[in-house]
């Protein structure tokens, strides 16, 4: 029976009893039948009945040195004084480590401990002995490792390499193991294109069921990936239908929602029984949680996070239990959050935050909270969720996160907060080449913003390019006033050029800022805090240009390359950005001025073993210097000299 | 150069640094080069470059509503009082949700916020607008998730679902990755046959070859298994040349000791050169660091545990390396220990540990020590480094423990310490079978070696059956005196039958312990302090037998199966223990009582979920129920019945 729920706005707790309800109901939340496969293949699999051993380990007594397997009844009364002789071949057997004890032979002496003695006959031997053997010494005896019958492993247990070899040494060649649960996955949508095609205007790379693929994977269970169906209703069904033969549950992405081509759930109704559309959270509310022929059916919606996220909540569970597996909450970790973060109640929101341990505290900071930004993913160490009921979370709360990285790989990670430069990005990756275990994370908040994070000690370094205009001089009377009393090194970077960005060719042919207020000319700018933004009001002051007559004062982007980016596609004219940003994009670019960009960090972090890598880096990494000297722009003299310290 | 090493005692530091030195010294210590594959295929792979976008994404503007495209400039002056029109097809394109913006629109008007107004003419249509978009409205711009040249991954990054996506959406359909390093692996041995062959006496099941691969596969490298390789050194000598052309690394196990049938030092020395033989650990000793023609070979001990430990300290950090990631340290718990363990000094041993989380401490309990026992290493949860000028650890230490399992599973884990019973394999099966997540770890140490762990609190519950000959009860009064003062639930398990176990047949003609003093009778007994043990003492001295005169009294077994086994393959002749132990056996059983069998639990544990579901276990489930009663002997007329509260 289809339930017609029109994108409802269940909450999601709710949601996921019902979901897992009717799946109980319908007799499917329970682990799929075994299969037989090899033990020496069975790696990570899971037991699908208890492992017994059916054979002892060792299965016959063998010797445990080298030595003469004897009779301890024949070596009683030997000493010292009273030797006793034992004829070879009748009385006492020579045994290697690990040979079979001849039957009814019941101990071993060690050879050390025995003269071997020529006897009158051609081929008499004996051995001598000074003291006699205590039953069964030196024999590694009928199960001394494993038992008959004995359990090896129990039932639903992840098997490991050492469970392969007791199982072997136990008599099993092959093993009763969970099936893999089969994800087939279908991507829909006529907009959509395989990765490689070549691209035209329209055109959406189909990645979506790679990512869901790879969790399935992850998670233990069989992706299958079905070719791309266009967004018509029939087409969508017959796929259903095909791909229900094909596994044991079938995620539609995308069309979830309720526009005029998402026909998601539309197929699912039509087929079979909609059990859910519509989940009170976001990203992700337009997942359809369905039921066809006695198989479970998600529409997934589009947007990678909200697909992401989806898959997570109401995939996961099915594809543990299946395999026999508990479903298990994520890991977590308790931080703080660096900033207020405003949400609207009425929608649980699962928020990414970038996470770093920095002196005591462990530091949340919330990233991007665009559905459609993946690389907020691949950036993101972990989810916080913000109850529906709540309004926001005020800065320095404590919050709990979802881990999507591992406790190690945060905890040796640099956190470094404030100005964006193109050069972060190269110190992070060659980091990760020098020293695989530590990574930079760095994020762009300006460079006003990266100094208070250092003195609410919420980061380990901040890049900063303000000019005290005044004196002069960068950075220092910023951390004389913001961050008194706090020990901190300054260490210059790079000094770089900011300019305008211009399309190639400079089409508009804009001179410099005092084209800004002519009217025509849009402008894209920094956000305030950031030290390029006040290099902007600087020029525009000495011009005595009104920044509300620059058209496109209040568009904002975070770093130089957004900027460029803005440029280059035509939705500014212009910005003011780094010789570096304008390269690797292909524009013009207007000199402005030189300045230089320091890193600000507190003393009390230089002795942590990343940071003096970190620093060893900057300073004497010739790899790394030639790459930056590469880019463009970049003036690498001072690199690593101490500017200032406090 | 072949140095003369013969079985050395180099310390294991040592050890490690002359074989990484030597390593980095031939130039193999560094991440071998990449290979290009499909990014789809790529997870759980290592990026062998960094990965920056060759493409924005999206990499056109699109809608982000639906609605209509507008050039916002056409907008200006659009109010409530004073609507603006714009004709459809000209100065408005309806464009749905990711639908390209057409040339020269730049913003996106929401479809429930225009009016749409059939005009005079046949195809003529407006919408009616009430107020000015703003530049860029509801588009998503090019980059606003990726913008070309930006890093998206590292090098040195091991891939995830997510990082396929950002790959994908950037532009790269195929990604540069560290390739895997290839291990061969020899098993080698004249004795040594495959699992599942028709078995002899002598034959010993090859399965070291199994664990090793499965720890290959584990730390990312791809493990080759060669043909088994028999004791013979032209034959060995061959292999390894044949797999030198098939690997990165060449693994020989075993023969890698002195003895006469020991040919992989000579091997590796007569083709390359040995560069340690010998190093002080223990299990382990007998490894082998080899180089021939420019590849490493290691020789690794026979013994499973030996073959573990020490290709996991010698071939690890090499294949960790060679794919470009750190070579990291074991994740650690710190733990007491809960007896006193003694040490030769001498020699660093690894001894393997069972952990569990009692209250608020970790508690590490040894097990057995031998380098055979393969179940050892099954039922370890970490290793604990006892170092080589240490002559023990006092019970109640504080140890560090390299874990073996994940911590998550480790507090998960019910300790049940104290006498043994089959039963409690049966549970510990039917709570992984019921709560995955939980696992039953139990230890045998007697009934009152369980009280006193309860006294200490280093378990959750113990099994007991102490029989007070003044009161005929069993438990109570040991309870009341030993754990006065602590709250404690005393449940019964099972009542079960103890009787001398005999050969099926009765070969010996055993009537009972009466026979035992007879001289010709070998008894096997179990270790002081379990409750058969006292059963036997009590047994003997109402038939005035005097111990001593009892043949094997001192040889103790641990556990029932034990005993069964000594008796079924001859190592005694008779012993005591329960009747399921005879009947896993197929032994014969002379009856001598029938015995109560409880477990205590402290009532502090019982509000933990776990306890909790293990107690419905026994007191509720059939399944359970029927397995036990099938074993035979077992009454479980009481069973979850409290026999005493405390």
């Amino acid at each position: 029976m289809s339930r017609d729920i029109y994108l409802a706005s269940v909450p999601l707790y709710e949601a996921l009893s019902e979901w897992l309800k009717k799946l109980d109901s319908e007799g499917v939340l329970r682990p799929l039948s075994g299969e037989k496969i090899e033990t020496i293949g069975s790696l990570g699999r899971v037991t699908a009945e208890a492992v017994s051993a059916k054979i002892s380990s060792p299965f016959y007594h063998s010797s445990a040195m080298d030595g003469y397997a004897v009779r301890f009844a024949e070596t009683f009364g030997a000493s010292e004084r009273n030797q006793k002789r034992l004829k070879t071949g009748e009385q006492a057997v020579y045994v290697d480590t690990g040979d079979p004890m001849p039957d009814g032979f019941n101990a071993v002496i060690m050879i050390e401990d025995v003269n071997i003695i020529r006897g009158t006959g051609s081929d008499d031997q004996y051995i001598e002995i000074i003291s006699p053997a205590t039953p069964w010494q030196h024999v590694r005896v009928i199960g001394e490792d494993i038992v008959a019958t004995e359990l090896i492993l129990p039932e639903n247990q992840v098997i490991r390499p050492v469970d392969i070899g007791a199982m072997l040494a136990g008599g099993h060649v092959e093993v009763l193991v969970r099936q893999r649960p089969k994800i087939v996955i279908i991507p829909t949508g006529t907009e959509i294109v395989e990765p490689g095609s070549d691209l035209k205007k329209g055109d959406i790379i189909e990645y979506n069921s790679r990512v869901l693929g790879g969790l399935v994977s992850e998670w233990g269970g069989d992706p299958v990936r079905f070719r791309i169906i266009p967004d018509n209703l029939e087409e969508l069904k017959k796929a259903i239908l095909d791909a229900h033969a094909m596994g044991d549950m079938i995620v539609i992405n995308a069309g979830s929602s309720a526009g005029s081509e998402d026909f998601t759930a539309k197929a699912i109704g039509d087929l079979g029984e909609i059990v859910l559309h519509g989940v009170n959270i976001k990203p992700g509310k337009p997942v359809v949680l369905g039921w066809v022929k006695g198989k479970p059916v998600l529409g997934i919606p589009g947007y990678p996070v909200s697909a992401f996220i989806t898959f997570t909540l109401f995939a996961k569970p099915l594809i543990h239990k299946w395999q026999g597996l508990d479903i298990t909450e994520p890991e977590t970790l308790k931080a703080k959050i660096s900033r207020q973060v405003a949400s609207t109640p009425g929608q649980e929101e699962f928020l990414r935050v970038k996470l770093g341990k920095v002196g005591d505290q462990c530091i949340a900071t919330p990233v991007t909270r665009g559905a459609g930004v993946m690389m907020s993913l691949v950036r993101a160490d972990g989810f916080l969720r913000i109850p529906a009921m709540s309004e926001g979370i005020g800065a320095g709360s404590e919050v709990e996160v979802e881990l999507l990285r591992s406790k190690r790989d945060i905890e040796n990670t640099i956190v470094c907060i404030g100005s964006h430069d193109n050069t972060l990005d190269l110190l992070a990756n060659i980091l990760k080449k020098r020293f695989p275990r530590y990574s930079l994370s760095s994020a762009h908040v300006g460079s006003m913003g990266g100094l208070m994070a250092l003195k609410r000690g919420e980061a380990h370094m901040a890049g900063t390019h303000l000019l005290d205009e005044e004196t002069g001089e960068y950075n220092i009377s910023f951390i004389k006033k913001f961050l008194s009393g706090k020990g901190v090194l300054l260490i210059n970077l790079v000094y770089r050029e900011q300019g305008l960005l211009v399309p190639k060719g400079n089409p508009g042919n804009i001179r410099g800022f005092e084209d800004l207020a002519k009217g025509d000319v849009a402008f894209v700018n920094r956000q305030s805090g950031a030290g390029t933004r006040l290099l902007t009001d600087k020029c525009l002051r000495e011009l005595g240009i009104n920044p509300a007559d620059v058209k496109g004062y209040d568009r904002e982007e975070y770093t130089h390359m957004g900027v460029a980016s803005a440029v280059l596609t035509g939705v500014a004219d212009t910005g003011l950005a780094i010789l570096a940003s304008a390269r690797a994009l292909g524009l013009d670019f207007i000199p402005v001025a030189k300045e230089r960009y320091d890193l600000a960090i507190p003393k009390e972090f230089l002795n942590i073993d990343m940071i003096g890598h970190f620093l060893k880096i900057i300073r004497e990494d010739n790899e790394f210097r030639e790459t930056v000297a590469d880019l463009g722009g970049y003036d690498i003299s001072d690199m690593g000299k101490v500017m200032y310290e406090a």
